[in-house]
């Protein structure tokens, strides 16, 4: 798994680095180049991919069907797009049960804003809708796809892990797994990676993720591996021998390459296909479509950064819609099409109404860079130290309980 | 793995057969298309496959280090052909640590005479060497294979184990595992599996193994699979964390391409390359060159088999040296190196001297074919029916007992 825009840069082979023509955006789990200033075209990747966009009823179904208000991140389209999200909503209003599959690629132990995204969204649609959740850490992947040794990656998805737990998911709903340690815990996971591999082709797996021969064959199979949790007999300590209930992925929208797959094998294992709820990427610092490095610091706000670090970071860094000069920016406004302050304030800001304010005097100009800049400082300051406080708090013991193969106290 | 003729015979694909243009043997571990009625070329093999042929010094070597008779098999040329076997006996001079490890694909349940040989002959390096043996029952490959369920693969996977304990292995010193079973047992050996896919890229496995792109991704990554159990560290409750201790693998030639595989790997892992010990195919009752069928009962003498249905079929259906008439036999005599109850005789008569005595007797005539033919089914008959007799006694809890991962109590 790579959730994030920043990691799908990292990963960013050079030596066959896919080319934009000026009007496409490259979109695999590997890969992303924005052919604009503005990001990716999310309309055209819809389209390509055969998903479907989340609109205005949908989202008003689903907070009829839950009873709850939508969360910020679905009502401001950064969860643009789904896959069978009315099947899980109709599931929900039978009473009838599923769970919730997402995911991590543990390639650094420094998790960055944008790393927070899907589980701060997947931890809203546990409480939702109170059903169990199984969460991977791709370790094998990492290690298959990264010059790391398997024990620094095995490192990384318990330090990854704790970042994941300070969220303040529940532990008697959510079981986190690291594919190093839970495969050789569950001979049921590892049938179904096989079942998995014997549907799928060599030819299937290079169409859909460029792999070529001179790959190695743990690159081939890994998709099988990233698959199986999608199957609710994989964790048979959860699900006892059933494999008909059904799962809802909450990703980003490099990552359903997988799940094509995954729904493509799912009715010939006699398993519903799973529905999916897919995000936007997560821009770097610098902008939309700047790439971000793995070795620089300055493209991303991590979570261990502190406020001194997180403020000249925002200030330095943060890709401005503004104009040149004051008096420019007054005449003519800022452009929060493009500015990095905003886009993160819409990702990180509950208020709408606030948003809204922020939007309304950016744009005509008297709200100025530096301001709205101090307005990101502001929200995102409290959201890491107190973030750095609760992670503190998470013992290896509580990793463990977390990471221990046993059953959920939820839906089922 | 697949072990005789019969096996690799079963699972040619005629799909994509491939052709022997009338000079060479065609060998991979899933195919054997011999090009002489004597049976395939093994002098060759050795040539191509960069092995070496056992000579008359290293089985001196062999004896005078174990202080133990050489067996039958391996005087008679059966087990012809190795890798670093002087390695193997300067550790057991040395007295330091290895173990064996060899294995079978449970495609059927009915196993024959031929899948013996391997194991009889394990059986006796166990006892001359005392060290732990680990048999490896690759379900998962048969699945993959075959158009069989991963239940019936699991369930073959069990009954062949009865059929393997049977022989008398000592539980104490043997662990027997099913890759569906065990691997999710066993992070380690998962986490060895990963360590050798990263090593070995599509390039190679279709170098090696022959396979394309419309092969499913499993058969692209197995090999890794069947590797995994030459190094000490996936085995932890027998070596603990130790990845220094060597193996000896006795196995039929066409499993070479797996080792070759994995000894090219192995320093990169920073562990020693496994030792193997090679022997020639078992030959259909309907000769050296004869395709076997799986459909096709009367190819092999069955373990199951009554003693009136081996002795119908070894007068019925293996392939006579001898001449078309009894006045032509006595003055031209028969031919040993194509009559196939000779060549039985050579894998299953102990005793040198009366083996010595059917061969010049029937070279010269003197022995008819319906009487060297008696003298197979005098020996096979009560290998047969011993076996069933051992067999019933093999319950279900015996095999568990065998399956489960545990300590060894030997040379450790």
């Amino acid at each position: 798994m790579t959730e994030t825009l920043a990691d799908t840069m990292e990963a960013l082979d050079l030596t066959k680095k896919p080319t934009v023509d000026g009007e496409e955006d490259f979109v695999d789990p590997w890969n992303v180049v924005g052919s604009s200033v503005k990001g990716i075209d999310y309309e055209k990747l819809i389209k390509r991919f055969g998903c479907t966009r989340i609109d205005s009823a949908l989202i008003e179904r689903f907070e009829k069907v839950t009873g709850k208000p939508a969360h910020h991140l679905l009502k401001r389209g950064v969860f643009f797009s789904h896959r069978d999200l009315h099947t899980i909503l109709t599931l929900h209003e039978q009473g009838k049960p599923f769970y919730l599959y997402t995911g991590r690629g543990p390639s650094s132990s420094s998790i960055h804003m944008g790393h927070l995204i899907p589980f701060v969204f997947t931890k809203y649609l546990q409480e939702v809708f109170n059903v169990p959740l199984v969460i991977q850490l791709t370790d094998d992947e990492k290690y298959l796809w990264k010059d790391l040794t398997l024990e620094e990656t095995q490192k990384l998805a318990v330090e990854n892990a704790k970042d994941i737990i300070a969220l303040g998911f529940d532990v008697e709903k959510t079981f986190i797994f690291s594919d190093f340690t839970f495969i050789g815990q569950c001979p049921e996971f590892y049938q179904n990676m096989i079942r998995i591999q014997k549907r799928v082709t060599v030819n299937q797996i290079k169409g859909n993720f460029g792999f070529g021969d001179s790959d190695c064959i743990g690159k081939i199979s890994f998709p099988a591996t990233q698959a199986a949790p999608a199957f609710s007999n994989s964790f048979p300590f959860i699900f006892g021998n059933r494999k008909d209930i059904p799962c809802l992925i909450p990703c980003a929208i490099d990552q359903d390459t997988y799940f094509r797959m995954t729904r493509d094998v799912a009715p010939r294992l006699g398993c519903p296909k799973p529905a999916l709820i897919h995000s936007t990427f997560f821009p770097a610092l610098q902008g939309a479509q700047t790439k971000m490095s793995a070795s620089d610091a300055n493209s991303s706000i991590f979570l261990t950064d502190t406020p001194k670090a997180l403020k000249t970071k925002v200030n330095k860094y943060a890709f401005s819609g503004g104009q040149t000069s004051v008096e420019e920016h007054r005449r003519l406004g800022g452009n929060c099409e493009v500015d990095i302050s905003y886009k993160y304030l819409t990702f990180f800001l509950e208020d709408d109404a606030r948003l809204e304010k922020i939007r309304e005097d950016y744009t005509s100009g008297a709200m100025l860079t530096g301001e709205i800049k101090a307005e990101l400082i502001a929200v995102l300051t409290p959201i890491v130290t107190s973030h750095q406080e609760s992670r503190k708090k998470i013992t290896d013991e509580i990793v463990k309980q977390f990471m221990t193969p046993r059953p959920m106290k939820c839906g089922l």
